[in-house]
């Protein structure tokens, strides 16, 4: 991925930075959610190794240089600028929640300290990469808590945006809980397990229904998912049940789920084969999955595509990605926004975890409260990784210890329940000295 | 992008039909979209450069191969299969669409005809792309619909689902009227106008706004563009008006637009500055853009963001891709689906366009109507593009003038107007004797 796949201003303000000598003062952003989609309790940290990578891999191409030099945007650009930016790389730090750590509203998912247009550029990237899989990952955990100990597989990649995010979304979902993916590339390159049934296409590619259903048997032994509504789901059922075994189920994809469940479950059980399972699609999301395993469907796994892929009732974020330190020539200086409902706390923050609440505070504060342990880590340091990230299954474990030491009424997949995030009265009184400052300079500046 | 990004029983179909000696059958799929989003009149068909070049890439890496390998999905898989996938190219037709094009339910913005595996393993990148790309390029009618002809920019690449999608959509905004995009890859790669202003980070890195704006005009000369609401909108408004030129403009990115920028108005027409122009940015979509202009707001441009990256309100849309015929041993057998809520037509299909309706029609039936132009035309013909697509800018305004040769009531972004597509009766007819002939199957065959 190119380092030009950023905003245009990121670049242009890069070459306003070098221009004005600032191109060493070294800057803190930080990443986070303004608000918490209504309709989540909490999100789970996503997206860390592909920041990872990204930054690690850093750098501009001379073709991208020298699109940029064709811009009216650099007529006026010192040419020293473009020499720089061929020889860019990011050199800084990056502090970051663990992947499947829950976070909630103006928390830090992560931390950028770095010279000032290293950390500038990356904004456009990090934000993208990092909202989108968090999105995902707790969207997964949701539909995980509404299936009750059901397999939920994911499976839509194809209602993705785009075949990229396909395989980042598929990420995002194991990492929130999900059994496996649909996606193979996701598999290859991840390691997630990959699950897969046949289309209607397939069923209606041979001459009949019996020849179709014959011919996957033969493929999959006991692997083999038949896909029973092509035509009518319950006469599907009973040519399933008399060709028998091998056979690992049945999927129902449309229809009303819980009594055609019950009912392919009876003509299942009647030919023997009450160890065929029941997997079902359709339009599925976390309140669909509840409300199945309420009525007691005969379902064994789901399968959850559009939803969880454009994690549908939250497809965005408020993520924002603000200056919160910059050091001029030695001198550490906070800086926030007060304007209107857009305002931010200054300096780079750590986040304290406790059984009913979090504390948010300034990095550089001490808390001697050792009860609560520090929720936002190191990752690279000078650029360089300080360590292996842990492998997508160990991260989707600490995912799910994660939210079950959360207060239970967040696990609520309908109800909104509010988590307190209190700030320390030290991070409180700089920002309120802060603001106090510059609307002194505000005042008698101008 | 690689041939595994696709969903995992696509291979394993692809596997099942290569067993069952169906490799060399021909397939005709269509891509299409079941259900327009209730919020949509029309959709806008884009995605068909990235179609075009994923099938003329298509190939398998061994590692890839030697991955599928290793699932326990393919050990009864015949091995001449692997030997099969290394070698498989895309040697099919494309028929679609032109970018740009309205679109509505149940049409076709796709036609693969190719061998049935080729088409079968292309499904999942084909529906991410078709689907994703329509509907942001539709979104983005809307807006510049309810601009009405202020420039519109898309600045939502921080918001979309992965940074790949951010340059996607970009594209696809550009398809859907947007000037520009403020993705600087997306503008090297597709020819699209690139703009940017500056960001809150970019005051607060200096000492006060003052320097900052300084700084900026020194960069940017007549492209300068003050974001005025970092402290104060007023003050900063202030502050522009007594810097004056060289300038292009001020940006608003808070509080309460249509007011904030009449005062910023009197404040730099005060000056003498009636050349500056106003840009606003903060969640807009096409509602809020059509109360902007309505209320008379001082807006000379506008910059959407998430609402267009995401398509807000349609995340996902009902795209589809089925089976429509299958040429067995020299028998052409028409498909289609029937069962519940999820019917499909049978057969490839030709749309034609008249002033107030469309009509859908088999590809091989003769539409001896010279008034009507058939809307989808061939593109790649046994693998091999017959022309080049045309241009990005070509595609916006074929796109503009298809827009305003609609009935207007399609164009009215709150009002839900219905477009009749008519159905030849020929392709009733071949509907309803399918449909016969498997119920008749259906009730003798078990």
């Amino acid at each position: 991925m190119s380092a030009l796949n950023t905003d245009l201003y990121e670049l242009t303000m890069a070459a306003g930075y070098f221009a004005a000598g600032k191109a060493h003062e070294i800057a803190a952003f930080e990443l986070s959610v303004r608000r918490l989609p209504e309709t989540r309790n909490f999100l789970l940290a996503a997206g860390l190794q592909q920041a990872v990578e990204y930054l690690q891999n850093l750098r501009f191409e001379q073709a991208e240089i020298d699109y940029l030099r064709s811009l009216s945007q650099f007529q006026y650009t010192p040419p020293e600028f473009f020499e720089f930016l061929s020889k860019l790389r990011f050199t800084g730090d990056l502090f970051a929640l663990p992947e499947g750590t829950p976070v909630f509203a103006n928390e830090p998912l992560a931390i950028v300290r770095a010279p000032l247009i290293q950390a500038q550029l990356v904004e456009t990237y990090l934000l993208s990469t990092f909202a989108f899989q968090s999105c995902v990952a707790s969207k997964a955990a949701r539909c995980t808590i509404a299936a009750e100990g059901r397999p939920v597989v994911e499976f839509g990649s194809r209602r993705a945006h785009s075949p990229h995010a396909g395989i980042l979304g598929a990420r995002a979902a194991y990492i929130g809980g999900c059994a496996g993916t649909s996606n193979a590339e996701a598999g290859m390159r991840f390691g997630i397990p990959v699950f897969g049934t046949a289309a209607h296409s397939w069923t209606m590619a041979f001459g009949s229904e019996e020849e179709s259903f014959q011919e996957l048997q033969r493929l999959l032994g006991e692997s083999t998912v038949f896909l029973i509504d092509t035509y009518d789901t319950i006469a599907g059922a009973r040519l399933a049940a008399r060709l028998g075994r091998p056979i690992w189920g049945v999927r129902l994809d449309s229809g009303d789920l819980a009594p055609l469940s019950r009912e392919v479950r009876r003509i299942l059980d009647t030919a023997g084969l009450q160890e065929a399972k029941i997997f079902a699609t359709n339009d599925l999301d976390e309140h669909r999955l509840a409300e199945l395993v309420r009525s007691g469907a005969a379902i064994d796994a789901f399968g959850v595509g559009t939803q969880l892929a454009t994690s549908g009732d939250a497809p965005s974020v408020s993520a924002v990605y603000k200056l919160v330190e910059l050091k001029t020539n030695g001198t550490l200086q906070y800086t926030a926004k007060f304007s209107d409902e857009k305002s931010t706390l200054p300096g780079a923050k750590q986040i304290y975890r406790y059984p009913a609440h979090d504390l948010l505070t300034l990095s550089s504060e001490c808390n001697s409260d050792t009860d609560a342990e520090p929720l936002i880590k190191p990752v690279l340091l000078a650029g360089q990784l300080l360590e292996p990230l842990p492998c997508l299954k160990a991260v989707q474990e600490n995912a799910a210890a994660a939210v079950r030491a959360l207060p239970p009424e967040l696990r609520s997949i309908d109800k909104p329940a509010p988590y307190q995030v209190r700030t320390s009265s030290r991070l409180i009184e700089l920002a309120e000295s802060l603001q106090r400052s510059i609307r002194r300079n505000s005042a008698s500046g101008r």
